[in-house]
């Protein structure tokens, strides 16, 4: 249980820590626009200020340059904090992201994106681009640490702290400071807590412990030295265009099932104690229905489903590249087409096994074919899977947490996608890393009318709290 | 024969046509690009003026108006002209188009493209757009009428003539001046001849007999109601994507053979006759590798390229709009994508027939894929295909014109692209239509550098006037 008063000072300054939300959602720190770059900085400047005021020893880390739409820029500066600094205490490093995605009214938002506005509807929601990705998630933190300033708590952990303003753009020059300052900045961390994901669905809190990894290919068929019209030369040459879909068609089939022998193999087993994990999530089929619009889910069956996102790989055909992909018609033989499809990557599906494998498939399903074109396919880029120990210390702590701030046990969740951060301060620091997110499913993260509900401001600002005095008891 | 008079004018009077030539390759005549149509419409003023001076009755008809980059502008008129009006000679009507397609220097031209330039290394070539698609051509017949003029020579034909501004930019308006006209101004006439096509190769010329149609469709495939993120939903709903490329991936082999039952049973089949067209075609393979810049082409025999590209279907997949198609790594499950593809149709294989066997094909291949997408398809737009009688008597004048100005039998070439306007003068006017080209099969008539050499605008011109003493004679 967490400090009392702790609990009730946060219920007290419940309009205060709004009003801050919305002072940090007025800052427009879009990372991927060179034209918002300064209020990136600016955002990093406001985090380090009001750090210090809490009494953390604060450095804005510069991070190098960067070429953007042809200029060469700063990158914003990672903020590295540290707050106490006790050897009987464990050490908790926290991790954040201050730039937000881009956002324009008329892209078809309700309000300004860059004005906090409260639900006229009563509703609890507050919209504001950053509101839950992620200025609400590191605001907590912040609203915890003035809490115990204020009262005179003391702090159960020490904490560091690593905020950057690249997470939207790619994290670039993250990695390289965390491998850098592994023996100085951040040694000594005992866990990992990131708080910049979602719950799966919009009641019930949750804990992440699994990511999927990604390996995205492009196979290139070419032939002729220039596109073609198709009324010259159709019927008399070989089209590079034909043999690349007879390679798509046979990656993937509709119902979902990978085709590239020995993938699905590799696939971790599934024990007892993970599929209850599965069983018990609070989420039906009907949740993914609601998501996409429309009933196209795989399965009717929950936990299949479920386990499809988040322990099984996948393989999505995303399109073409050099093929006429406009409307309208155009009677071309394109000279040279590049399929894109990425294929998700789970325990024990590394990323060097799955590339040596669809490139052996591909090049002999190839060499089935009639042709005169050339292929070839290649990785694009790839990140390998993720997943921690969900009775780790830290979890426990969590799980604790979150029954004594919402009543109920967490869901255990894995997420589909990535954040390729966990992956590299898990392997760097050697270290568990807990995704404790606190924003629902229907955030609208990377959408217009991005929200983050106020009881989940509050009684998250309450969980990130808890947890820590958890934490400090766990063993 | 030709009137020898006529043959020694066209010689004395090269450098005079190679000017005037030069006079209307400088009137940028582009009818796809609103910001020229001023000077389509001085071109179509060009015409009239020379066509009177050369004593025929012209009619500059108005086509009405079109919207083009949201301007509402006038069509560049139909220059309508006769010439003579004997009933006891045969009517001939002549097309050709005074529009150019674009052209900017920046885009790869040796020269400036609006000044006709002959080759500094004295090959002949004449380089600027327009100089042999369709301007070489339509001065070639004034050359004729201007010779016999000056020389008080009678003409061996009546001639109409048509000339249109608008054929680059799909002919708007003809198809409805002929329909009205097909009892008046065109009333009378005995057959048809063009000039605006190309030799097969860069040596023998060629009279052209046939042109293949076109039935272009999309197959749209649809799921979710908005683009989904693959590392969420992949492996939990079905992909649109996944479903077209499996259509897509049913449609035609590698090796150009089309899957969609009943088609190739449908086309006319091969005459002795027509097969020895081919034999005798001055063609090989390489002429292909070479086009293309690639060893590519289907077949090693010469004849069954010919045939692929002139007398049997072809389909071409062209591409998918609505998936990803930019350079680099985009991980999006597509909501929904339209694949485009195309059929060349030969005899006898019509627009109606062939929508029918591809729409119950594509149809009856969907419901054996399992999946939830909802699928569509539609013919987005057809042509039919166009075969003229090669015996006819135009065609054996214009094989004797042939052999009297260039030495050689012409080869009998079809098209595997189409000239939409034959087919309709075909059709409304129930006339054979002569292609009669005069340039080469590499005056790159749509892309950069068009040029028209010098030996085929002389010869071209004597070749379109001996036609005519041939066509005077011919029963």
């Amino acid at each position: 249980m967490a400090n009392p008063q702790f609990l009730s000072y946060v219920d007290e300054h419940q309009q205060q820590f709004i009003d801050k939300l919305a002072e940090v959602v007025a800052i427009p720190s879009v990372s991927g626009d060179p034209a918002y770059r300064q209020h990136v900085h600016d955002m990093g400047a406001w985090m380090a200020k009001h750090l210090k005021e809490l009494g953390a020893e604060v450095e804005l880390r510069p991070l190098g340059k960067q070429v953007l739409d042809g200029q060469e820029i700063d990158l914003p500066p990672a903020v590295l904090g540290s707050l106490g600094n006790d050897p009987k205490k464990k050490t908790l490093l926290l991790y954040g992201h201050y730039d937000v995605q881009p956002a324009l009214k008329e892209d078809g938002w309700r309000f300004d994106p860059w004005v906090l506005t409260p639900d006229p509807d009563n509703s609890g929601k507050l919209y504001g681009r950053g509101s839950s990705d992620d200025k609400g998630p590191i605001l907590g933190w912040l609203n915890v640490i003035q809490a115990h300033k204020e009262l005179g708590l003391d702090m159960p952990v020490n904490l560091k702290m690593c905020f950057e303003g690249m997470e939207e753009s790619g994290s670039e020059g993250l990695d390289e400071l965390i491998e850098k300052e592994k023996d100085g900045f951040f040694k000594g961390v005992d866990c990992v807590c990131i708080s910049d994901n979602y719950w799966l669905n919009t009641t019930t809190p949750c804990l992440t412990y699994g990511l999927r990894g990604i390996a995205y290919f492009k196979i290139s068929v070419s032939g002729p030295k220039r596109d073609l019209h198709s009324g010259v030369f159709g019927a008399t040459v070989h089209e590079p265009m034909t043999d690349l879909i007879q390679l798509m068609s046979k990656l993937v089939t509709s119902e979902g099932e990978i085709l590239v022998p020995g993938i699905k193999e590799l696939v971790a087993p599934l024990t007892d104690e993970e599929r209850k994990r599965y069983d018990v999530i609070n989420f039906s089929v009907k949740d993914i229905d609601d998501a996409v619009g429309a009933s196209v889910a795989l399965s009717d069956d929950k936990a299949t489903t479920l386990m499809g996102r988040m322990r099984y790989p996948s393989l999505s055909l995303h399109g073409i590249e050099g093929a006429f992909s406009a409307p309208g018609c155009k009677t071309v033989i394109p000279a040279a087409v590049h399929g894109k499809f990425s294929i998700r990557l789970v325990p024990d599906i590394g990323l060097e096994e799955v590339t040596k494998l669809v490139t052996d498939y591909v090049n002999a399903e190839f060499a089935k074919i009639k042709t005169k074109s050339s292929m070839s396919v290649e990785m694009l880029h790839g990140g390998e899977p993720w997943v921690a120990d969900p009775n780790h210390y830290s979890y426990r702590a969590a799980h604790k947490a979150t029954e004594a701030v919402y009543g109920v046990a967490p869901d255990y969740t894995r997420e589909g996608g990535s954040i390729p951060v966990t992956l590299t301060f898990a392997n760097i620091l050697k270290s568990n890393v807990l995704l404790l997110p606190m924003g629902r499913g229907d955030d609208g993260a990377h959408s217009i009318n991005e929200k983050l509900d106020t009881s989940n401001y509050i009684k998250g600002t309450k969980l990130l709290g808890t947890y820590l005095y958890e934490l400090a008891k766990a063993e």
